[in-house]
């Protein structure tokens, strides 16, 4: 076990009043343990208690050849993983269950224990999560630094008229000739009105003159992940998407500017968010302006309007305005990652937010 | 809707008792409305009551083109998608509940209807799933060809000396090759020691004479998966590994043998684990004998001695002993999948079972 991880989570289940709880999500398994398990349909859980008692029940199927600090008891596909864990919690009435717990689990142990009150308890670890030690920040920056690289080797590409489907292959040989084995999310490669849709699926259309292209791609590096998006034209790029493209960049400045100690996570957004407004595109901008990032591509800690939490330095957080109009097939974000520190935050995508135009194909 | 399995589902539930249910699992949702939807972490909740009522819960970033038959209500990232939801159900006490819904999600539905009997209602909806119709069967029967081919094309790299994931690699190359873009799961290329892992993951040894090789392939073919199992053995197989071969195949035989109507899933198990513990390597039969397949490779309804449950014509699983000495560095697993038919199954790989012996590289 991480015991200074631990720890901090220890505390956080006593000032919350929550005795004990359930871990079940292999991240937050990862985070405490070090140790990657991937249980698939069958129960992998790690029982917490506020006096220091670690449990980690799971299936004779996934043997554990390291010592993963904690007790382990063992059950086998034709035991009822639930009821073993059952017969092993304390008696304390509030237990906390991990927000990814399925639903055929927790539904029986409620039958099991009927007396017990059951809280949602992950945002204990996720507040411990998202503030991320210094390991963490050093991976994190390593880990952006590389996605830095590939965005400068994809784009490129974009002028040799590939589809967005090989354009997306190439995203992906590229992560591979830096070592980014795992990427945090497929690709998007979109060519302007695929572009000027949010959930855009990859297809094998082809970009042409005038078309912007988002192109939004990260990778994980020694488990943690980046995720940037850059916006680039194709031949040429219209008054209009010049005026577009230059509002989502200062927006996406005025955000960074609003991400430090103190501020709360809906200022961050609303900074963006009240620019594109102004401006007269508050309709066009359709989506939050950004997540928390770490073990995983989208952690919790949302930067959206409804977010009150203050911002803490260590966490980390991408700040992605977009304006995205379908009729005209305009479509332009532009993402970077922060990291906050003690008076502000270090912007972990270096590569430029000019706007660049490619050569046509 | 496909009105046919919407209504198979609802007699089942009027069966069972259970009013209203929600399904929040995208392959059972896809199952019902022939559209893949991945909400990541936000909510996506299918609310189906036995008079008929269908109602899709849905976040606005995921617009529908299609009309999915169904009544679509939509919410947004600021929006409490649960306490909407709650807003939208019927009276009715007993409520079905899907398996995977997240502990967030239910937790939260019990704070706001606390009067509420909440049941799992997976199986109901999982039983209908497990009998393919004859579209499924049709699917089904075309992805086991291919991963047949697949098998075929991939024994010869064996004999070049490559690694397990090498070997791995060119598993997915030649599914690519055979237009197949999702696999099942990540190929198993495990040679000797590592065969005898049933979880061992990939690395880089390479195999050496006398090796077992245990290849485990699948794939998705129109969203219908493969699964399959050979073991084949590198310049010689000694007269142990032979023995252990022929116990693996008799113990695949008899295990397809049992799998008929009106026998129950433990009797496929007990038919395939009787044999091996007969012959003395029992204890090296360390997992269930197979698993349901369809739109996921691991299906509800698995082949285990405790599953009492009455096999039906239509069913679809595999049926994969194996052998595993990790002293010995023999690892042996054999695996079909059957379609149960009126009277027996149909076996639907048809690559060959006898014992291969590739050449050294």
């Amino acid at each position: 076990m991480k015991q200074k991880r631990l720890n901090r989570i220890i505390e956080r289940m006593k000032q919350d009043q929550v005795p004990h709880m359930i871990i079940s999500d292999p991240v937050a398994i990862f985070y405490l343990t070090g140790t990657w398990i991937f249980p698939g349909e069958r129960m992998l859980a790690l029982y917490l208690h506020e006096n220091g008692d670690t449990k980690l029940f799971i299936n004779k199927l996934f043997p554990q050849d390291e010592d993963l600090g904690c007790e382990l008891i063992w059950y086998n596909d034709v035991e009822d993983a639930v009821e073993i864990l059952s017969r092993h919690i304390a008696s304390d009435q509030i237990m906390g269950i991990d927000k990814t717990w399925p639903a055929r689990f927790l539904l029986r142990l409620q039958d099991l224990c009927p007396d017990k009150k059951y809280v949602n308890g992950s945002n204990i670890v996720d507040d411990v999560r998202r503030v991320k030690d210094e390991k963490e920040q050093k991976l994190m920056r390593e880990s952006s630094r590389i996605n830095d690289r590939v965005m400068e080797e994809l784009i490129p590409y974009v002028t040799r008229g590939l589809t967005e489907t090989e354009l997306n292959e190439k995203a992906r040989e590229i992560y591979a000739k830096n070592d980014i084995k795992k990427l945090s999310f497929d690709p998007i490669t979109a060519y302007g009105r695929s572009a000027a849709d949010p959930h855009h699926v990859t297809d094998d259309s082809k970009g042409k003159r005038g078309d912007s292209v988002v192109l939004d791609i990260g990778g994980f590096y020694k488990d943690y992940a980046s995720d940037m998006t850059r916006t680039v034209f194709i031949g040429e790029a219209s008054e209009r998407a010049r005026e577009i493209y230059e509002i989502v960049l200062e927006a996406n400045r005025r955000g960074i500017e609003a991400a430090k100690p103190g501020n709360r996570m809906c200022d961050v957004d609303l900074a963006a968010r009240n620019y594109i407004e102004e401006k007269g595109f508050g309709q066009y901008f359709t989506h939050r302006t950004g997540h928390s990032i770490g073990l995983e591509d989208h952690e919790t800690g949302d930067v959206s309007s409804v977010n009150e939490a203050i911002i803490k330095p260590g966490q980390i957080f991408s700040v992605e305005p977009g304006i995205y109009i379908l009729d005209e097939g305009i479509g332009v974000r532009i993402e970077d990652l922060v990291l906050i520190t003690e008076d502000g935050c270090e912007v972990l995508n270096h590569f430029t937010k000019d706007l660049i135009i490619v050569p046509e194909a």
